[in-house]
């Protein structure tokens, strides 16, 4: 459960290296709405101007979220692939506390200086950032759209709903703005992650769903595990009852992700993955086995192909909780606090154990960790959460495949907070480069996205 | 200038005493944008149910502003009188750092404890406690509107602006939303001061104007202060030329704090005032004066209404900051850190002399009492100031006699956004108890603010 609140941002694939950008840094206050500390930090923040319009062209600002910016920058070839159309500049902002943008160097994730990092203080340096490339300007002179996925897409139209003199329009994309205490049912997750699979083929998800208990029966013999170890390419053996949880936390985890990346391409994010995982993997898993040792034989093809698809891991440590390149460690601070993001399994509509949400289990395990208490209605306070009515100028796209979508806007909520609905696409495909293999459903959402910014440029010009 | 920052709230005259609450207490986060510190504390919200139908009648909930909660819900008379017409509850909500809302005791105002006094964490309070109202619930069971007035009505407004998720709408009563750098020239407000004296009199204003070089080069002179000390009846002859800026400063906000209340009725707020104070101040300087010691036993009438009408107050305390009942020390503080207002008089278009706005000098002010620079840009950055287009459902009152109006929104922005302009009105007179002596103009400006709270409240429940 722990580490399922991870908001995993899918990057992809098919980026394009040759993406060119100035590294910039900007000052920020640690405190946006106290006086009390005075220091100061950097952010980080990427630009191009290769296609800008300078004095008409608008910026277009991604809002960095749990990870180095450059991955974002990097993965979000939507932005650069509408950037000369539109005569935009681009930006790319780093959040505080992930990559380089660290207020207190190495140790700002610790205990004591980890306190502000919140998407709050976050925006607030957005709004300052965006507000200094206006050129501190009264009027100012072009306007800012805002994009991101994921996090970076609840970032995107939080942005929009809290700084709407700042942000003309805001393209949201996967944002589970909806994944907060009393909004959505907290097995929606898992139930799509298991709708996903299903799709693919419904004996892979029975196989799967009965994979749980024989795991649990097979490794109460240490020969087991030992042959487990071996067939699986384990690190280490499952040989307590914790090992087995954690390698069941593991396995769930890898569900999960498969379905968020299901894109129709290679992807190497969090770790590399061939077109459409799903159905790649439920072909080994998709028929009537014998017995549970060939079970779990297809189950640690599935394993393998999840974890070392390169074939570049001596083994899968499955105790790991690192996902490659984005160094998104400060975000179980962010679900300890201000992201409470409520997960569980049914058992019955899944493809899961049974886990019920316990919130106060959760929050004294965020008491231990970091010394705090999740605030549980803290974010739904802050940002409105199921109540965007008030808000203006949000696209929140979502695809089906994605088991964010559950926490997401499916529903068009007014004439200008707008819900985009991709069926087939997983997390924020969308943002990502345009690809050959692309579904037809994604080209026509980047179609609507376009027309919304351009109508919110319009607007602004008015 | 220093002591002009201060943003006098205006309260009033006919408060009726009989008004009764309960006094009830809130815990609140001492920040709720970061988690370093796990402080709470107490503010104090005043409540009164009798008119509330439960379940279906709204909240009108006051955004207490800089001073005692209870001497606002006594003088925010428009509240109580339209309560039963809508069936309202009244809630009454105390600004952190102001009345007994204190997060560390009578040590709150210490450079060491005051910097959570921010808009933004008291915002972010009103918002708990408003989804406290509301049972915590995902669906509210009732509107909430937001009334306030001067501060607190910059404070409505934001309210409205940053949380509509939770307020439906807000009536913001004279809210300098403008009187930020770069938006008004620094001067509107001492010109409006001005020329509600000009209304009454053009020699009263001349008289004024001429006293200043009157007063500095009578001061030369030990005799002749021994002489004004005597006939202004002043505490401490002003011997230095510090005591003179000082009692010319004073003397300036006198004219300002005049105009503002400038109300059609008797008022005991700040001081205790006659109805129509400034007509009743300018009979007595309306006339040639035939020299100079005339001339300032004429100002002396003026500071004698001001400082002592009822009689009470052996002298005058010219060196005193002190602003009645209403104990604003956190102001300052305020105007020193986010709620930066430039400040100036021309000399030209205005009865004072002229005094440029030096922000660097301001600065230095602020750093030396509080170690903190101002922030210039923060409430523009953070509120938008001359950008509301997006906001909606908020009307932004003023008065035209009022100064505090110079920093107002005088001209509709939207639908949703609208100016209501009372041409003969004080500061907030649209907030005060209906009085027989109110000119047709705020009726007429409470009505409409009915009119749009019904709208709202309409909007709510579809």
């Amino acid at each position: 459960m722990w580490r399922a609140l991870f908001l995993l941002v899918a990057l992809l694939a098919t980026a394009k290296s040759e993406y060119k950008y100035e590294t910039l840094w900007f000052k920020v206050p640690l405190d946006h709405f106290g006086y009390q500390r005075n220091e100061t930090f950097q952010i980080k923040y990427l630009v191009n101007e290769d296609y800008w319009d300078r004095g008409n062209g608008p910026i277009f600002f991604y809002t960095g979220n749990e990870g180095q910016i450059e991955v974002f920058a990097k993965h979000t070839g939507f932005m650069w692939d509408i950037a000369q159309e539109f005569r935009a500049k681009l930006v790319f902002a780093e959040h505080r506390y992930y990559g380089a943008s660290m207020p207190f160097g190495n140790k700002s994730l610790d205990n004591k200086h980890i306190g502000y990092l919140t998407s709050a203080q976050a925006l607030a340096d957005y709004a300052d950032l965006v507000n200094y490339l206006q050129g501190n300007a009264i009027k100012p002179p072009y306007p800012v759209i805002a994009f991101g996925g994921s996090y970076g897409g609840m970032l995107a139209a939080y942005f929009r709903m809290k700084y709407p003199h700042i942000v003309a329009g805001a393209i949201a994309a996967s944002a589970p703005v909806h994944q907060f205490t009393g909004m959505v049912p907290c097995e929606v997750y898992n139930r799509i992650v298991t709708s996903s699979f299903k799709i693919v083929s419904g004996r892979c998800v029975d196989n799967i769903k009965s994979s749980w208990a024989v795991l649990r029966n097979f490794t109460k013999s240490s020969n087991n595990t030992a042959w487990l170890q071996k067939t699986w390419n384990l690190c280490d053996p499952p040989n307590t009852t914790s090992d087995v949880q954690t390698l069941i936390d593991f396995l769930q985890d890898m569900y999960g992700t498969l379905a968020m990346v299901n894109y129709p391409f290679e992807s190497d994010f969090l770790m590399p993955l061939p077109a459409q995982p799903v159905r790649v993997v439920c072909q080994y898993v998709n028929k009537t086995f014998k017995d549970d040792k060939e079970l779990l034989t297809g189950i640690g093809k599935v394993l393998d192909i999840y974890a070392n698809y390169k074939k570049t891991n001596k083994c899968i440590n499955y105790k790991s909780s690192s996902y490659g390149n984005l160094d998104a460690s400060g975000w179980n601070y962010q679900a300890c606090t201000e992201m409470v993001m409520p997960m569980c399994t049914t058992g019955l509509d899944d493809m899961f154990e049974k886990s019920p949400w316990n919130f106060t289990e959760f929050a004294e395990k965020c008491h231990k960790t970091y010394n705090v208490y999740p605030m549980e209605q803290a974010a739904r306070i802050q940002y409105g959460g199921n109540r965007l009515q008030a808000a203006s100028n949000i696209v929140l796209s979502n695809g089906l495949l994605d088991p964010w979508a559950g926490g997401g806007v499916l529903n068009t909520v007014s004439d200008t907070v707008v819900a985009v609905v991709i069926v087939d696409g997983a997390h924020h495909l969308d943002l990502m480069p345009q690809n050959p293999n692309d579904p037809g459903t994604v080209i026509e959402a980047r179609k609507i996205h376009k027309q919304n910014i351009r109508k919110w440029i319009n607007e602004y010009w008015k």
